[in-house]
């Protein structure tokens, strides 16, 4: 069994954990905000972490309407520019608090006097000194180059810092019962994988709280499939990108119930008047049963909880994925665990 | 001829004509910001007009110092939510004017409190009567459904609002000049894009402010040609989906002279070990020596002009490719012109 599904299966424990470990640091930072106005959240990061940043946007903006950018880190890295933040919270996001660049950008943040947190997955690390404030991970080592428990163990860091921030209090303990039924799904995910050992390239999409999502598994089919995974939002993808679809182009569409049902209903209806083979991540019936193919959740998870168990069977079909291609998921050619970039 | 090269080939009077026509909005604007602080900008914006966005991003916070965000039109339109936006300036960027979901967020915010400016080709637009100032392309129609000079028009717009917030005041005439140079280059990229019309999918990089023009240049493959044209900062890139990479991969890469140099050399030079098939657009002549295949364009251009004339030879590359491949550039199947959604 590869690292990455060993990893994928100990994501429940890990997300149980996180709350406990981190119960200081969240006290400190509702001192923090005590005496500070927040008109701006800005998130920092790259890879797996920038997916998670992606929902973590999405969270923060839908429960405490403070607006939410994702820094571009060249600005402050090779523009050199100093950013005007004030009365923003910025919050850098990495499994390895190693990343050059990150660092930089909440160095340079902490200067014009923002309030800087990191999640980090090693309380040692250089990001833990530049942060005002750190919270933990706490998922143990992630041997496997694909980000799988140190992704969701970011998202739950985010629920934690809106809930600081104002929003109503979360469900944790449905979160981590709803991310161990996901797991169930692998026996069924490893054979529905094989339909798909010969796809080289394919588009996936997702809005909302499952856009970072969409992006996530995107990266993971790029990473330890080698397959040509282009992402979009569900909306952004009508306008041009739709012009690549014809007969039997894959087309991977998260779908949970809520808000963006509507829309998806008509987009798979297109779909379907063009032969696309679409597959969905869904947990409503509907939906499942206007495309090819679908993976079903249970549908009792409320829409603003199923980031975190949605992403499960995604991690999983591409862990499958990579095996029946012949691949090694765990060491992806060419790249590696940490990337330097400035 | 193509009406996306017809339309193309207009670009240097459109940009010089942009001004002169929005001289009072201009005037109007630098009263509100008087007396308004404006600590966030915020930018709204589908498809094409969404990699002007991404341009005006950069453009923004490196000539202002203050901090920009790319609005999640969803968290509005679909769950409802009034961001917190009083001290913002928020831009809606739509060639048609028309975009009810860009409309809607405008709205939204100029009841939060926010200064909301539009950018638009068209004056008896839904968006003029929505937004507080509007800004005109004057692109004359744009018939092509690909977008090409109301994109080069919305980034000149980005300038002028620059300058308007405190920028240092650029040099126009030397982009409309440069903008016309750029067009030279038509017959020998129409030989070049002969080497790619074999070509299925590939990857678009570019990085700060040209990282706008490498989605406009994916978008554009996407939209006329059919390619599966991934797109991604060069920094990002290595976080990942540099897995992708194999003998004889397509990489298209942005690098102007200028701070983004070192960074693209290293990646050249690693693609390069990857034996990948990289084509730049540079001003560069040692990045051009470093890639298999090269766009050079006039080695004068100062780096904080070089979006708008760099672009123009993707637009003719993505125009001559599609017509080089049998496909007709100004009615892509499936997509229409103008896009509705929500």
């Amino acid at each position: 069994m590869s690292l990455m599904l060993q990893e994928i299966a100990q994501q429940p424990d890990v997300l149980e954990g996180i709350a406990a470990v981190n119960a200081s640091a969240l006290a400190r930072l509702k001192n923090h905000l005590v005496d500070r106005q927040i008109d701006l959240i800005v998130l920092v990061a790259r890879g797996s972490s920038d997916n998670a940043a992606l929902f973590g946007r999405y969270l923060l903006e839908l429960t405490t309407g403070i607006p939410v950018s994702l820094a571009a880190p060249s600005v402050v890295t090779l523009y050199d520019v100093e950013l005007r933040l004030r009365n923003a919270l910025v919050i850098g996001v990495s499994q390895s608090g190693q990343g050059s660049d990150i660092n930089f950008v909440l160095e340079s943040a902490g200067k014009s006097g923002a309030l800087t947190l990191a999640f980090t997955n090693d309380a040692d690390s250089k990001i833990v000194e530049v942060a005002d404030e750190s919270f933990l991970i706490h998922a143990g080592p992630e041997v496997s180059v694909a980000a799988t428990k140190t992704y969701t163990g970011q998202m739950m860091l985010f629920y934690l810092i809106a809930e600081s921030l104002g929003a109503k209090p979360f469900e944790y303990r449905q979160i981590t019962d709803f991310a161990h039924q996901a797991l169930e799904l692998s026996d069924e995910i490893r054979e529905l994988a094989e339909r798909y050992v010969f796809m080289e390239n394919c588009v996936v999409l997702g809005r909302g709280l499952n856009y970072g999502n969409a992006f996530e598994l995107g990266l993971k089919l790029m990473e330890t499939c080698y397959v040509v995974a282009e992402r979009f939002s569900s909306a952004d993808f009508q306008h041009g990108p739709l012009a690549l679809i014809e007969r039997r182009f894959p087309v991977i569409l998260y779908s949970p119930q809520g808000v963006t049902r509507p829309g998806d209903m008509e987009l798979l209806d297109t779909l379907s008047s063009l032969h696309a083979d679409t597959l969905v991540i869904t947990n409503d019936v509907g939906i499942a049963r206007a495309s090819s193919r679908a993976i079903n959740l249970c549908d009792k998870i409320p829409e603003l909880l199923t980031p975190i168990p949605f992403i499960i069977p995604a991690q999983l079909f591409a862990a499958h994925l990579s095996q029946a291609k012949g691949l090694d998921a765990d060491k992806p050619r060419t790249i590696r665990k940490v990337t330097q970039t400035l």
